[in-house]
């Protein structure tokens, strides 16, 4: 998660001009100081297609950052499907229709045969919430291992997981930390405090591509990390949110890099371009477990317009190639990123690259005048000192080359 | 909430039609057993507008149950709201927007001038929860009042908050459940309980419609009961998740109706007409606080399209009168209910009925008989004996008539 200094300073309101300072100091009233605007001087969107995003000046930015409008922003196709449904019908999931089965049957082709069901939400937030609710009561366990800065959400549960969120004080105790760097002795030294302090281990959570520990494509030992979970009677919990759709270029999902079959897989951010729209998949095993226990519905989830949305979001992936685009680009940026010669480290897969420069300061003065000429991207990592680069998956090479020149002038 | 028999019985699938039983197969199959559909025989809808509904055959139903498109199914300006934002931009509120800013004014303005800012979700559940987490860490304590039958949710959190969701054994320690019909003995009494017990309480919650308690239009001693709360140092959460946006059809909101200003006020279910828009509004000194201590990012709340449909449907009831609308309609229902000499008990407010039969069994069957009819509507309460009539808001004279002339036929 970015510092505040990728951030608005409120107390700089001064300096913007009337208009915009109007604007914001009556957001301010309304959204009050939990709401943060992106950048030293605030971008107000009003338009965006494809890679592209306009302010409300008419200026034109290049969209290096938002990985939820992947597919593009305002898709024709999906910007269709949802104007078509919203004019037609708009329900939950206890009528029956056909839209909801077979999207899903769809998605779940994507994955092992062994992960069989879906649970739709509307948030990453509220699936890796279920996702753990699930986990408790089928292991009859507590415990959760996360990485050392995990992001997974920000309902009570899931924000007790995430200390990239609120700090390692606002960790719940039965959470252990882990460093992603050395998974294959912490995992199971994390699974031993669990059994001297008498807590069942429920599951081990991860974002498969490490977004808030800094961008970590090739983590060591995860496989092993999974397996001493499961020895000791927990799940793996992949957390797609951010990987998954085919956003690191080599299959539909994260964990697909490593060759590990995950219990549950939860998805978001990507899945309807916009829409909010999330789930949880799983063995159906787990689910009758869970449902013997509770009961779950969500009157948004998987509603008719979220569905038409994803169904759209999904057909255009697989139409326009996005992902072997995702592979393309994506090595072709982490090339000329490390050519560049001005990074301590670039990692990524796809087009999820981190940039990481020597210091806090220095990404975020990187990410502001970039800002400045019209490209937005953000900072990201434990030390908020990486850029993150995360466009729309249709990332052409002019905007590769955009992308490139505008660096190369800022970093000089 | 409604009690299996009101549910499609999985086991009976051999009496449906080949085509329905092909798609009400594979939908188990991807969507696991912890979904269900409504009725003895399913509804297969795929066309609605205003109150009436339409099934895959072409038959019409009239809708008495769906609260969430409140304005009307597929209302026209609702659908060109969201068709037109979903053509031009959909991201999120860390961009400057005046969208956002523009409808936060306008329904902060329908609330008591101290409850001041407000913060978007995706879902009512997420609203409880973030109302919690708020409530928890300004007053910390973590004590939690809410009425026995409640219901605020599926989140960890909220579930462990709504014994009607997965029964009294579901719920936390930190909870107290008081009976809604003797709130002012209760409620103290729970607050004596937490000290006795070294809990500091954090909030008392209720739906202010009491829809899973059985539909109390007019529960005594509610503003004793938050005055108590607030004297041991706790919050009042209104949950209007439920009777919020004008369906009690005196003001827009359920509370106004006892004269008493919440510390917290949480929306959903018809904020945006079926797009997933939720929110807490409260006090800004709560937010700071709270700010203070944590963090909140909801990546889809607020985002463009959700605030198109909710400023849409904002705009909508108030055009059309919707709330003097159900005012109306709710007073002359009531009365027609009432006067068919029937029901044990006919209780609500607006268009939010409770009609109460002598038994489970009975409104079970008659839910189950207006669905032949193509009447929808369900059941409800602590002994799921009350039908709960809760129709969209432009609900008109002769789909009274319709609904009254199906129901004497039922009941005879």
């Amino acid at each position: 998660m970015p510092g505040p200094s990728t951030y608005f300073d409120p107390s700089r309101i001064g300096e913007l001009d009337p208009g915009e300072r109007d604007l914001v100091a009556r957001r301010a009233r309304v959204l009050g100081s939990a709401y943060r605007l992106f950048y030293r001087e605030p971008v107000q969107l009003v338009r965006g297609l494809g890679t592209r995003v306009w302010d409300a000046a008419g200026t034109e930015y290049l969209d290096a950052y938002n990985n939820v409008p992947s597919v593009g922003h305002s898709h024709p196709r999906v910007a269709e499907a949802i104007a078509k449904q919203a004019a037609t019908l708009i329900t939950h999931t206890r009528y029956l229709s056909a839209g909801v089965v077979r999207y899903s049957e769809q998605l779940l082709a994507t994955l092992h045969p062994d992960i069989d069901n879906i649970m739709y939400t509307c948030t990453g937030s509220e699936a890796n919430d279920l996702a753990l609710r699930i986990a408790k009561l089928v292991t009859g366990g507590t415990g959760v291992i996360v990485t050392s800065n995990a992001y997974h959400g920000v309902t009570t549960e899931v924000a007790a997981i995430s200390p990239s969120l609120g700090g390692v004080e606002s960790i719940a105790g039965w959470v252990r930390l882990v460093d992603p760097a050395d998974l294959g002795r912490q995992v199971p030294a994390a699974l031993a405090e669990f059994s001297a302090a008498g807590i069942r281990p429920a599951a081990l959570i991860a974002d498969t591509i490490f977004a808030s520990d800094g961008v970590l494509p090739d983590v060591a030992d995860l496989g092993t990390a999974v397996a001493a979970v499961r020895a000791a009677g927990g799940l793996f919990i992949a957390d797609e949110v951010q990987p998954g759709f085919g956003r690191l270029g080599q299959g539909m999902w994260g964990f697909d890099r490593y060759g590990i079959v995950p219990d549950m897989v939860t998805v978001g951010k990507p899945m309807g371009n916009g829409q909010p729209i999330a789930a949880v998949m799983t063995r159906h095993d787990l689910v009758d477990e869970f449902n013997r226990h509770s009961r779950y519905f969500n009157t948004f989830g998987g509603s008719s317009v979220s569905i038409a949305a994803a169904q759209a979001t999904f057909d255009v992936l697989r139409d326009e190639e996005l992902i072997e685009s995702a592979r393309l680009m994506g090595q072709y940026l982490k090339t000329a990123l490390t050519n560049m010669g001005k990074f301590v480290e670039v990692r990524g897969a796809g087009l999820f690259i981190g940039a990481q420069l020597e210091s806090e300061a220095r990404a975020v003065d990187v990410v502001n005048a970039l800002r400045d000429r019209h490209v937005l991207v953000s900072a990201s990592g434990p030390a908020n000192d990486t850029l993150k680069i995360r466009p729309p998956l249709p990332f052409s090479t002019a905007d590769a080359t955009l992308l490139l020149t505008e660096l190369d002038a800022v970093l000089r």
